[in-house]
């Protein structure tokens, strides 16, 4: 038998000119190429363009070098939305360090937790943060190099922790520094912490080919383009800002910073820089709607908005709508660099009215690009359920834009990988058109007399009421039924009084009668530091009402 | 002195959940499951969703497996751009072999050159083409299994050449049949011979993760979305169609196909099926912008049309714009998976009037975001030249949507890869702005009394004049200068008579004396397959003028 050789096979091996690991870090370089003189950045009265953005993303990784920091160490940053948190996305890589972005709504011990899980070599810190941080640091056995961002836009009187402002620490290092792309596109880019309820915070590890991806597939699912002006509603240190940190600076777009989401300040920075898309979790909308008329503005523009995290409340892609915001939704997890599904839109909903349209965008959808694949399954036996709309299952993902594990935390890692799929914590249904709808997180969803509630459905429903700002709903304990739907519902300032019958009767006109709230409580809702809905107070209150 | 450790890669490693090789394949998978009911594709009266498209490809798929075609095999295609050349982009590589699509303009002995250089095991072939294959596959020792594709679109008398067609062929394979992505990434997908004009053609080879990447890149540059209509005036052989194969379906847009590039077609096809892209050499452009005016039509939208290839004329971009399309520069090589450079519009271009705006984007512009870098270079010393927008060096590439090589040409690939650098053949300068301008292939620079002529701009001068339909620049041996510029000239039918003079009087009022031609041959200029103009005859002929 004659030995038979593949071909394509031979001398067609990986060279410097036809393989280059995919990393973000190539971004910038080019459009500091193609567009060197188009503003890049905006903060307040600061301008950068795409020349000065690459240069100062040189000194930053420059300056690091000379500090000894490389690969395998760990630079975490704890700001807003401010230029340097975005310069770090850049800055940090090109040395070849892990970025690692804080929740700067976390508290001193769960900073001081993950300085130290996360090894950090340097902290850049806004003043705004300086009591948590300066609380976080005391009596940590080996801190790090702390280095403070002294931002003029910064209202607080929050004191200098470091050793060295941001600027002239930037100043160490050269703006023609030569960083070298990661030796392989699996190295480490990222490592971002999921504000757990319960347990440490586990820290997601991302690397160079997924925030490559993802930030293509961001560009794609959202249309940013050359003349896209992002406006940053949503926090960087959000799965590294959904990639919109290095998928705007790829498109060449202009990225508008924001230190909080106001409205008072969110509908002027539209009108003036001609923004064109922004991000937020669905809370941000909600701000929005309900903004005092006096703030809100009109645009000879459309603002393209993606939202996600929760599925958006359809009364709320209603008013968004009207007032001139088209919503996408997105969703994802920090596991998945951000947004990894979106509501792709069908051309046969362009004849829809707006609320059958809402209902259709308040689903999760469809894999990006970028992902490979999704499935609803059993979580136990990995069988991917019926899409028939209403077998719940686990909603699983696979691709390149998913994490590499959770740092120094394989038993968790492993549990998140089992059966070769990533699983969301998420439910969700299938629908006959292969659209995914998340119903609740595994752990919220409600059995009353052995049906199952969706939390999410019954918000749902609240949200429409019109005297209604936000609502959240949990199992309450019952000796008959096992559970019973329990609805935390916080009124809309001045809408006039609103009852517990009138919530209760609202909801039995529209939907079923088991799902409808035995109990409604009145009052805000408690947050989690990302603006999540903290259920589980929410659940301990039930079990004693 | 402790061991340190790099927590990064600790536990961390590639998993089936978030490691999958790049490959456009999944591509189609994800359109068949997001836009199921689309119309995919359009030929005369056939239609296909994007489900029965899935279908189609897997059932070749699983025909080729079946017939024993899998890895390392090779599945020519001899087709113009009918819907079975589409489908072999997908079901080809889903069963593992390499996708060889012919030009089928190349001469029996190439065909037959070709068929046994690739290995080829299956011969996909439309009657329009049996006479060329037939005599092609005359006295091969092995010939290929052979494919009819019967296309009632097709008007040629040709006969059946195989064993079966291509509709009781796919019939052998399952639409469900189980294809697998590639192993590795690097895995070939597609082999393009490129029509050399001297010695035998040298087979590209292609991979996945170049594919894949590309046709992203090409949806980024060329903004192609699930609202695109994408009609195939560019033929699908030409580097798997500039990977708009991919992309377009990548996309969820429609693919409008077409059997040959007539303007009597295009122009009714464009309005009838509402075609929002469209790409093509210049000659295309060209064929539109003198096409008769009984057959053109004005369109209620912008037409975006890609070129790329050589330069267009500026001439030919104003004179598009009047009509109603966009055109936008894209520049690349089979080498490079089709463009890989992009004419990227700066917003400043705005305001400038129609002809400064022409010159700006006959220039071929800067690397896509999914090609890694550029430069402008010795070809011997490999030193980036100034960016100064006069000093000519050889264009490269480096990037992951550079060929794997030359098949079986080991010589040729090392040739094409030294100093890292893919070296393109193009000679080119680089603009202050970071743009690169082509200005002439390597061999056919002119080089007169010491100066360099780029035959690309005397040609451009020549295209402006109102007589002039196409023309040509070539060296003429001079014994005092050592090369004059010499001109072949295509008169405009119709525009009444050019003479010598007059030709060389309109170049010397808008060019140096030493870049005007000496001699002018008016008459068709001969062509090579693939529509480029065949240089080397008007070489042939300049030196017995």
């Amino acid at each position: 038998m004659a030995l038979t050789v593949n071909p394509y096979e031979h001398g067609l091996d990986k060279r410097p000119a036809n393989f280059v690991p995919l990393s973000p870090i190539g971004f910038l370089e080019r459009s500091a190429m193609v567009y060197p003189d188009k503003t890049a950045v905006v903060h307040g009265d600061r301008r950068y363009t795409y020349a000065e953005l690459y240069a100062r993303c040189r000194r930053l990784a420059g300056a690091l070098a000379g500090r000894g920091v490389g690969s395998g160490d760990t630079v975490s940053l704890m700001a807003p939305n401010v230029p340097e948190m975005l310069e770090a996305h850049f800055g940090v890589p090109m040395s070849g360090a892990v970025l690692n972005a804080l929740n700067y709504r976390l508290d001193a011990d769960t900073i001081r937790f993950i300085l130290g899980h996360a090894g950090t070599k340097v902290l850049i810190t806004d003043r705004e943060f300086s009591p948590v941080v300066a609380r976080a640091l005391d009596g940590m056995e080996s801190p790090p190099l702390v280095i403070d961002i002294d931002d003029p836009m910064c209202e607080s009187a929050g004191e200098r922790l470091g050793e060295k402002d941001y600027e002239p620490f930037i100043g160490e290092g050269s703006s023609e520094f030569e960083y070298r792309l990661p030796d392989d596109e699996w190295q480490a880019i990222s490592l971002g912490y999921t504000s757990g309820t319960t347990g440490d915070p586990k820290g997601v590890v991302c690397h160079h080919r997924g925030a490559y991806l993802n930030a293509i597939g961001q560009m794609l699912a959202f249309g940013i383009g050359a003349r896209s002006r992002y406006l940053w509603t949503l926090p960087m240190f959000h799965c590294n800002g959904w990639t919109y940190t290095w998928g705007v600076t790829a498109a060449g777009g202009t990225h508008v910073c924001l230190r909080a989401a106001d409205p008072a300040l969110i509908f002027p920075l539209i009108e003036e820089h001609g923004v064109t898309h922004m991000c937020g979790a669905p809370i941000v909308l909600n701000l929005l709607v309900h903004a005092p008329e006096s703030v809100k503005r009109r645009f000879g523009h459309v603002v393209e908005v993606a939202t996600g995290g929760a599925a958006p409340p359809s009364a709320v892609i209603e008013a968004m709508s009207e007032m001139g915001f088209n919503v996408t939704h997105l969703y994802g997890l920090t596991e998945t660099y951000g947004p990894a599904t979106v509501c792709a839109w069908q051309e046969a909903w362009d004849a829809l009215d707006m609320q059958e349209r809402a209902a259709r965008m308040a689903r999760q959808g469809v894999h990006y690009h970028t992902m490979h694949a999704m499935m609803v399954a059993d979580a136990q036996t990995m069988a991917e359920t019926p899409r028939d709309g209403e077998t719940l299952g686990e909603l699983m993902l696979r691709g390149n834009t998913v994490m590499r594990g959770y740092l120094k935390n394989p038993r968790a890692t492993e549990e998140a990988f089992r059966g070769g799929w990533f699983h969301t914590g998420d439910l969700a249904v299938r629908h006959p058109d292969g659209y995914v709808e998340v119903k609740d997180r595994v752990k919220d969803i409600i059995i009353s007399g052995g049906e199952n509630v969706s939390s999410l459905e019954v918000e749902e429903c609240l949200f429409r009421h019109p005297k209604i700002m936000e609502a959240a709903v949990v199992a309450c304990p019952d000796e008959h039924w096992g559970e019973t739907v329990c609805a935390f519902v916080t009124p809309r300032e001045g809408a006039g009084d609103l009852t517990e019958e009138e919530v209760m009767a609202w909801c039995r006109e529209r939907i079923a009668r088991y799902k409808t709230p035995r109990t409604v409580v009145f009052g805000p809702l408690p947050k989690t530091s990302t603006g999540k809905v903290q259920k589980f107070t929410l659940r301990e209150r039930a079990k004693v009402l």
